[in-house]
């Protein structure tokens, strides 16, 4: 796959440049870090601040979500690596307006131990903090070892609810619960059919072939649980409907929403053919769609792919997965 | 590159299912040929409807547009082929409350056949139509030939733009004349880097080696103006831009929007890279530029490569521009 880029040391930098500079009604650089993005209008005073982080490469998560109604500060990494600890404690800073702030983001290794230091760097500046990760992704561990999950899309639909919860004015506690019934309602499954190449490393992360697609495969190219030929789209939504299912099983009468995610390069024409099988599973299984969520949320640059987040939905749930947000990439009225 | 698709022969039929499925508060099929797509809540009676078609795989192009402030109807054709005068006939049906039809689609011969018949089917219908074709390519042809240049994207700004004035209630006369003055002002120029796959065909629309790129390349692989090595970001941005101000020249003071498109499976990270070269030179020339636009706006599936549409607004096409609109795939509030 090739790719338009300058020197691949300088990619997240002119990423940045070039994303504000873009959406200044949105995002502003915060800090001298270079890597810390925060609400060009940064929420109220009192508003409860919610910060992620991670590793470029992945639009519009993680920075792509900071706005109102969405996330106050992001630190991002280079591609597919964890923004150091300082670049995190600056995204805290800029994310807090005296109420406390919610560290939500997905559950990597590096990501864990950068954030826990951030939170002992802003200790004695007097900003309370809390912890909400998201580990959704089934594929990766089985449900016994369930805090052994990554942490993928799901956490698009974290950053609603709980950013949500904050602008309503709930205060830390309940945005920081609210956050965790979100993360605990999600399960995510991907499959991916081809790799993508980050800049500094100048090849794919992982060989397929051909005709080959793998199922469960993570975003950052991680092992899956099935490697074949490539399948026909209903058969494929069928499996990830069945692994979702599985895990998360719904009975008639539930509410739900599902997001039917492109990982880069697959397009909206063959996002929209999988629907039509997703949807279908969901009305069999008696279970209401609620604002079904179809086009590229949580990307991996130009994978070629899919990933399905179903999210379990109770009334607070819905009605902060359904209330006003805006940023560059999502608006919901 | 891989596909998730079931027989390529339900291609765009399933694509719709689940396009229809998944936004039942924007979009609805019209009719019995279930290729044309109408909004699902259709224009107040008097409002001037605006009508477009052409060939699938371009999403959000053609069909994503019609919504609030965009289009009413839409007559949507296989892969890359022209819908049928009858689909077209019926798609005007659809947009027409009475005041009369704007016919708004790219430069291809085959969609101006078909509409030109479809204006003959609905000819005894009392439905009142006119004609504004986009050819916005300026690889395509020279300038003293540009009646003969492609309609590429364009159409997102000339659809924004004439959807808005209908929106406001102006007359056929008046949206269609609104609508010329969009199209005339908008240029654009692509460089594609990978082809992507037409379904029924199975095969990439043309071959290039895995370090070339294509100047000017049209979006269905049309050739270009020179095909060589890939070039680093900003010289393909620096290059682009000179064909592009090179045709439609600016000055200082002047108000333009600009388009950084990817083709497909370019991802948002490179769009970014670009577009701060992109903007650099139209602060350069003093030029104020507009509510920019970058993300997927006009695509060939999954084809690598970017366009970039540059429009040069006065003060009538700079307030439809920036009108209220909503759709699935793009809203301005």
């Amino acid at each position: 796959m090739k790719k338009i880029l300058n020197n691949p040391v300088d990619y997240v930098d002119e990423m940045l440049a070039g994303f504000t500079a873009a959406h200044p009604q949105h995002y502003r650089l915060h800090g001298d870090t270079g890597r810390v993005v925060a609400r060009a209008t940064p929420g109220a005073k009192g508003k409860v601040g919610i910060v992620t982080g991670g590793g470029s490469g992945h639009l519009p998560v993680f920075t792509g979500y900071v706005g109102t109604g969405l996330l106050d500060a992001c630190a991002i990494g280079d591609v597919f690596a964890s923004p150091s600890a300082e670049q995190m404690a600056d995204a805290m800073r800029a994310a807090d307006t005296g109420a406390g702030v919610l560290r939500l983001y997905g559950n990597y290794g590096g990501d864990i131990m950068n954030f826990d230091m951030a939170g002992d760097l802003v200790e004695f500046e007097d900003i309370r903090c809390t912890t909400v990760i998201l580990a959704d992704d089934v594929a990766s561990a089985p449900k016994d070892e369930a805090a052994k999950r990554r942490g993928v899309a799901g956490m698009v639909y974290a950053f609603k609810i709980a950013g949500a919860a904050a602008e309503a004015g709930r205060d830390l506690d309940e945005v920081t619960r609210i956050a965790q019934k979100a993360a605990d309602a999600c399960r995510s499954v991907g499959a991916a059919l081809s790799p993508c190449t980050v800049p500094q490393a100048g090849k794919p992360t992982f060989t397929i072939a051909e005709d080959e697609m793998e199922m469960g495969m993570g975003i950052h190219g991680e092992p899956g649980v099935w490697r074949d030929k490539l399948r026909p789209a209903d058969a494929i939504a069928s499996e990830m409907m069945d692994r979702l299912l599985d895990d998360l099983p719904i009975a008639s009468g539930d509410r739900v929403s599902i997001l039917v995610n492109s990982l880069g390069a697959t397009p909206p024409e063959e996002l929209y053919i999988l629907y039509r099988t997703v949807k279908a599973r969901l009305d069999a299984a008696g279970a209401t769609t609620v604002m079904p969520l179809v086009g590229r949320y949580a990307t991996s640059m130009e994978m070629t792919g899919v990933s399905f987040t179903l999210i379990k939905l109770d009334a607070e749930l819905e009605s902060y997965l359904t209330a006003p947000c805006d940023c560059a990439f999502w608006s919901v009225k």
